[in-house]
């Protein structure tokens, strides 16, 4: 099978319009996709797409065209059988990793393009991106990923020992995770922009609709927040679990004594609390409100491999939060996984946005399968928009994602959503 | 004076065809520039631009195109008034801040503007923007600071403390600068892609020019580093000052045992050892060449102030080479400058490409005449091509940059090469 062309599109949804996805420092997101679809010779195509909120996402669809010449014309066989060579040769284009290198819009861009070719290769499988993962052998497993500036921390060989302790009980837990799915904590409550009232009924309804895991928007005055927080653990009660997120919002010491007057409502994490780049910042309020009980959350932001290193190595973070597409795909993912699960910090991604709970629910399912074997402090983040748009929509029911069954990763949107939501000449936005 | 436009041009020199600019990493450039020409109601243009080495230029003019909402229209006084409100507004963009934030595309199309505007007011205030700075209060030059992830480190009172100090000694500074010069190296002789008699002779054609200070390209095989530094030892003397650059190359263990191996030749620093995202790692490496007399560079490719920042609060860089155009144009520069002055690193900016010896040259000097007040250990690095484009090109003579004395920001380039370089339509690529 060849890929013979790669299509971008540009899709808007004008989510700004009811404050959904309102934060401290994203005011009126629209929420967005750079789309790929890889045509090939077959029957079959590969989608992906990487997530953006609004303006930009134009200029990542032109950084995603100026890859085309390195994919269009490749067989997916080729692909596979040198995974991490052929995501080298992406991420370290002689001229335009000057961009980056491995970060911002040019990683974006690399992200919707691999992830397509993971479509693409678990449809030819006629497997869900979890179970391919999750059944490949650790050595085919780990030639995926490029080490490049890992090996002070792990090299192939130990990734490779990670993989093979697991091996021998890995139906039981695919058993398990079919039967029960896999824990999920809910974002739709907290938005910054909701009112108290809409706040309180959102509460109500999640709780009966069986969730136990409530995230609330932080970062805004600190009254507000103080309100908005002891509002939410009012009404979930004291055995439900609340977790805070600041969206980068403070400096290092403001986050430390914001976070330290928020103790008294239990969070199990604060969330971005500083600038993403922000290794040592990390680290140093990490330390302090780790005494508190209260661990630190970051990642959604982690510009590649290389910065979720340095959070690991800095015991900066207690909670490891990928982002399915803002490091470069299934393949840098892995890279972030495997590191992870030799520092023992649990994988809990981010999702919401578009079609980041369709794809992150299969890393979160392969990490339980075959790399963390477990689901202890483990949770993927659900936001409830947006997924009627997909022809294979994530299924929450209690709180806990089902794994997905149909081939491929779960991300295609229907097309006659492709045609309406297409910016700027779709129906929505004409 | 109002700005009525915002043009964007994608301009490439061919220079990959002579291997001029090849290192280990980057084999091949095409030296570019994403250039941007703000247009006003008075007869003053603001120039400005971000330099990238080929394809991918058309991506950052669209990301430029994408901030033109924010600046079209915009005073410049306003502007200059609350310069640090107007950065955080471009940077901080509530939908394309997702692209980055403050890194990469996105962060690179902002230098292009902010750059710009600069030219502008250094040429409505008719001084060269090194004067300009220079001659600014304090308060005023801190106001121009988005000092947002930084004040664990500084605060707006500690930089306008350290810039006081300075105050009452600028004038014999900038005499001192205006007679002498101020100290550069040359990249010129060194490039990965040139023989080993091409680089002799080169040397000894520096030499006879008056230059005391040369860089070479590592990072290929060991045998051909030691064979092409040892070749340049030999042909400077011992006498002159060698730097050696790895652009990137190299994991942190390997690093450490390459440039060990290399430490009989006596290079002052190592540029750029791995990873420029590994501030942990820069500081391993860091740690382990001290003792032998070597020192650690990096910056060229650190994408913000928050990785300068903690950079030099890791130890992890004995030189601190700020780059005019990857991080936010002069604004983030003069954030960075005032943090590496409280730890006492040395400034030793990134220069060559296109138009980056114009531009880092106006932020060496105000730093020698306003911050610093030293030229000790600090070089401006220079490669010698392309300048031929410029209005107002570099002039420097054995081995020192003259200060420019045209208002502007001396990035102009000639109408002629801007109409032949444009790509994919100027005559030079038609």
């Amino acid at each position: 099978m060849t890929i013979r062309d790669l299509e971008v599109i540009d899709l808007r949804f004008p989510t700004s319009r009811t404050h959904a996805g309102t934060d401290a420092v994203h005011t009126d997101p629209d929420y967005s996709a750079a789309y790929v679809i890889l045509c090939t010779d077959a029957a079959l195509e590969g989608h992906g797409l990487t997530f953006t909120i609004g303006r930009g996402t134009e200029v990542v669809a032109a950084a995603i065209e100026a890859f085309q010449h390195l994919v269009v014309g490749q067989r997916l066989a080729d692909i596979t059988a040198d995974f991490s060579g052929f995501w080298r040769r992406l991420a370290s284009e002689s001229q335009l990793r000057w961009l980056g290198p491995e970060k911002g819009v040019i990683h974006l861009a690399l992200a919707a393009i691999v992830n397509a070719i993971w479509d693409l290769w678990a449809k030819a499988e006629r497997k869900p991106v979890w179970k391919l993962l999750a059944d490949l052998p650790p050595c085919e497993l780990v030639s995926c990923v490029d080490f490049r500036y890992l090996t002070d921390v792990m090299t192939p060989e130990e990734a490779i020992d990670l993989l093979e302790r697991q091996q021998r009980t890995k139906a039981e837990r695919e058993s398990e995770l079919l039967r029960a799915g896999y824990p999920a904590y809910t974002t739709s409550a907290g938005w910054m922009g909701y009112s108290d009232d809409g706040v309180r009924s959102l509460c109500r309804q999640a709780l009966a609709d069986g969730w136990t895991r409530f995230k609330v928007k932080v970062g805004g005055r600190p009254d507000d927040d103080r309100r908005r927080v002891a509002l939410v653990r009012n009404e979930i009660g004291s055995t439900s679990t609340l977790m805070i997120d600041a969206n980068q919002r403070w400096e290092v010491g403001e986050a430390i004594e914001r976070v330290t007057e928020l103790a008294e409502f239990r969070p199990w994490w604060i969330e971005e609390p500083t600038s993403p780049d922000d290794v040592l910042g990390h680290a140093a309020i990490a330390k302090a409100v780790r005494p508190l009980g209260i661990g630190v959350a970051t990642g959604e932001h982690a510009a590649n491999r290389i910065v979720f290193k340095q959070l690991l190595q800095a015991s900066a973070i207690d909670f490891c939060q990928i982002d399915s597409c803002r490091v470069g795909g299934v393949n840098e993912n892995l890279a972030v996984m495997l590191m992870a699960a030799k520092f023992g910090v649990p994988i809990c991604p981010h999702a919401g946005g578009v079609g980041l709970c369709e794809y992150v629910q299969h890393l979160s399912m392969f990490d339980f399968i075959a790399l963390s074997g477990t689901m202890d402090r483990r949770v993927i983040e659900y936001v409830d928009h947006l997924h009627e748009h997909f022809e294979d929509p994530v299924v929450v029911r209690r709180g806990r994602y089902s794994p997905p069954m149909k081939p491929g990763y779960s991300i295609t949107i229907r097309e006659s959503s492709r045609i309406a939501h297409r910016y700027p000449d779709g129906k929505v936005w004409a």
